[in-house]
């Protein structure tokens, strides 16, 4: 399984890029997997709920179980372990893809990764370009839109959606040569 | 682990029952999950949040990650093999317990496990009990509130609250024995 990260700042454009990979490698044929990586405390369950009653009364793990979905909601524990159970469990699914909205924090350190930075603003693409090579594939975003010339510090800067079919390539082109 | 089914008829004090046995047995120490079987189409998720979109856009699996909740979802297939699934999981992690609301088409063929019948009148009982026997361990619910006697059919009935102690008794006892 390969890994797609799409990291940025707030309001760059990564969820649409992420958004549009998964359609894109999806049509493609490839089972794709997506996780958002949300900073802040948040839950899907809600007071009340019989899910959420559970959770209170000390159950590690709740599965939601309906014709239309499966969902397990746990408490996470150290987030590079559950990452790794993730992915692992994906694999075994035979996943093709997992594209990760967020989760700079991963960036480093997984295997067959690809990995995208969106940035707004110049200012943002000077700042945190440095903090993520040699780890960085390709660079979108807003900031993409206005850029002048085909790379950034030697990183290729992709417009989106006119360069989005080209990122797509990359990805899989990149797959069946790693 | 062992898989405690709690199923029954509708407003017949499932969930209270269900929360109260997850509640028990976490506080002896063990480690539980709790499943919920609905039965009608049912998501977590909603319109416009970034997981939706992503499941939208062709995600054959969608994890929110957030400090205080991994949420995993999924469309499911062939209800036994998603159960046969998670329980293999909940096993590797553990799991001491599996406590499950509903999904009364799973009671049987399940290893090492305690079922139990919520009902809330005696015609109810009447017409469940024999398609439940004989893999019923306890008779429990509304119904018991009122029921004379210790036993239905051989079948133990408990009331609850004032006999939920004895159940927890029986559900851990049973594991040692099992």
């Amino acid at each position: 399984m390969k890994t797609v990260f799409v990291v940025g700042t707030k309001n760059s454009g990564k969820t649409t890029l992420a958004e549009f990979i998964v359609l894109k490698l999806t049509e493609r044929g490839f089972k794709v997997a997506a996780l958002k990586h949300i900073h802040h405390e948040f839950t899907l369950d809600s007071a009340g709920k019989d899910t959420y009653r559970m959770k209170k009364a000390g159950a590690k793990e709740v599965v939601s179980f309906s014709p239309s979905e499966i969902a397990i909601l746990r408490s996470p524990g150290d987030a590079d372990e559950e990452f790794r159970r993730l992915s692992e469990g994906l694999t075994v699914d035979g996943f093709d893809y997992l594209v990760i909205e967020g989760f700079k924090i991963l960036s480093g350190g997984i295997s067959r990764s690809f990995r995208i930075l969106t940035c707004k603003t110049m200012e943002e693409l000077t700042s945190l370009v440095p903090t993520m090579l040699p780890n960085l594939d390709c660079i979108s975003g807003i900031v993409a839109s206005s850029f002048e010339g085909k790379d950034f510090d030697g990183v290729p800067v992709l417009r989106f959606p006119d360069d989005g079919l080209a990122l797509i390539s990359r990805l899989t082109g990149a797959q069946s040569g790693a």
